[in-house]
């Protein structure tokens, strides 16, 4: 699925096995098959509200970064739709388990969660737009073809201990913000690289920078698999 | 008028002529009684249509620097609106005089634009999001005053060539946005600094800052009075 | 040991139990005994390589977020020093196992190594340069503690298989290095916060900031005890 | 002068008269032939070194920005020089008049001053590296052409009022400092856009920097020339 950009196509293809590390993790297939033991889900959407704070502050930065006005309205939009969209469903569900968001904002971030996201806004303060939204596209991508992936292998929904998680990434909703990324990215891409992606002298650099985003989601499955804190940040 | 921060209020207080060279600069009093050559005008709103390009930017530094969501939400608001609203001012403004967006976005920027906006965007790289928010707060609540202090001098704007502007600046819209956005600094000056703002080691520097800022209001004004490039600048 | 300075002095207190995982984490101990295995001491030498571009891209942020001369001076020539200094350790040690300084720029970043080094560039970004340099503070003055330390426990260096890190970190030039940056915290903090530290309102901030890079070391270690990539990190 | 940069070469050449305005500024040429008021001198050494503090701020951003162990090092390297070099002149010069570091560092920052530091340190916010020193490479290399230019007009500097600038940059050192950063900046240019410069889809964009700079350089002799503070800049 290239959500309309050729760019975010090939480096998806060139991750290979890269990619599929990060969107057939275990935690996703648990998830969908059901199995995902609540406790793993918690530990995941409470790192994943954090997470939602310094992704929304890395969009903030690609609006920084820009200086074209409907480019900066989208990113800006993107930030704004994270703030009031996707956090709502982990509050919700949180809310429901007894995690109220005073809570959940004081959640203590994992390593894995810290490297994910200062490695985004690194990508920023020391690259250009093209870079940060490389590092941003992975998530944003394959959070969609999960979603995606899990409706299909679950055409009904009733009773699924997940179905929120997977109705908010397959909604037609987050799909068409995969889709209006995909194609500001492609934008962003022709005035900086020119249409030959891969011909770029860039392209190793942007590949890498896509690649350590994958394995950085990775390693963040893997975190909410455990279920809890690592020992360095198991500390009272 | 402190528009619910004394902060902003002492620094005003600590400013003196040179906030009121600010926001009384003949500009103003020319823009008030009418007497504002059209080509200063246009000179100045072309000027300010790229000046708010950078002061979102700057606004979403601000979503950048913060993690505290309320926060984030209003920044990141304040910058849509800054596109959405203020911009629409200058684009049917200039529209009607036959100049398209296009155009306007492919303004050259004068130096006194460049210097204050850089100087915004660099308070958020080198200081933090109070030493941001204080250079951003001079444009914010002068355009506000001015704005007030306009239309009570003309109680009807009827016929008044610049009554656009000054409706834009005294509506009852953009005076809650400064109020809200006095409402956050206090908040974020109270975190950082504590309650007596004016006895912190950083107030000195603060209102370095905050005068600066004003300085660069001051030198836009003049630009717009000049009506036309400086030499520097004036070459195709 | 404060290094010259009260306020490290109190953050290192108050994190109590997080600081001495940090310095007394099982890697440091069998450095220190010399049980620590080959594959471990080079896993970490070499994240560790890697993690010195990024601390130096770091102490040059600290440059650009400041306006002092004597201190930008200060900072820069930390940067440089890291380069030749501390980094001369690194590439001789790894030559010394066949690993040229090629292939040690091209280490792969682990998650432990990307969480931290991203970790201090964000402060950096997000916060003023008090945030940036309490973010620094523990790498720079744990070793210089966890060096003296090593040292004490082993008078005589001769044919300790860690006897060169040992010498890097206790040696008279680290040391004073440690004492330089404590003072300039101390100046640094002294004209944002004022003496009275820990009355701060950002005194909490300070803390947190300070204690996620003490728990980021204490995955680092971890990670080189490992000896070996990380899961998500081991594709090839 | 390319001095080592094709890349320098081309963008000069494609500034046209904006490059000559800028080298060949009224300033310039009274300083060559010491018709220069003293008054206009001194303003704009005062102005000078404030710049070159942002300037040293600056080049550290490159640092930042870069991850190559051996650009990292030149970069610092300039930054250091600058502090130590450059400077002396202007603390040499300033000492004779009575001017002393403090005052020096004291300066209230001109508009022209504000315009072209902050200009650059935000090229490297909002671009990538290449951007930054595409911003940085105007001065660098028009101040070592205006050197070796005003000595040929000079053979001999005895007497000469402004001897000590001359000498400052038609010096060795400084001219190879001039040619260490073309090779670097041509080092970055082909890893970034490749060797066919002028085709590459961001030309328009680091032309545009760069005459923005040459203008920004224009500005700052007129603010020099005028020997005195602008009116929004001059109250007390």
């Amino acid at each position: 699925m290239n959500y309309g950009s050729p760019l975010h196509g090939s480096l998806r293809t060139a991750s290979g096995r890269v990619w599929d590390n990060y969107v057939k993790h275990e935690f996703v297939t648990r998830m969908g098959d059901g199995t995902l033991p609540r406790d793993s889900f918690l530990h995941y959407l409470r790192q994943d509200y954090v997470y939602l704070i310094h992704y929304t502050r890395a969009w903030s930065l690609a609006v920084v970064k820009s200086k074209h006005i409907a480019e900066m309205r989208h990113f800006a939009e993107i930030g704004l739709a994270l703030i009031d969209g996707e956090m709502r469903l982990h509050i919700e569900t949180c809310a429901r388990q007894g995690i109220d968001q005073d809570q959940l904002e004081a959640t203590r971030e994992e390593a894995e969660n810290l490297a994910y996201t200062r490695f985004v806004t690194d990508a920023g303060l020391s690259g250009d737009l093209l870079d940060l939204l490389t590092a941003l596209i992975p998530c944003a991508m394959g959070y969609g073809e999960i979603g995606v992936r899990l409706k299909s292998e679950n055409p009904s929904l009733d009773n699924h201990p997940y179905a929120g998680w997977i109705n908010t990434y397959c909604d037609d909703e987050y799909q068409s913000v995969c889709t209006a990324i995909g194609e500001v990215y492609e934008l962003v891409a022709a005035r900086t690289i020119g249409p030959d992606t891969t011909a770029s002298p860039r392209w190793a650099s942007l590949l890498n920078t896509y690649m350590t985003a994958c394995r950085l989601e990775t390693a963040f499955w893997s975190m909410g698999l455990r279920g809890k804190y690592s020992p360095a940040f198991a500390d009272t």
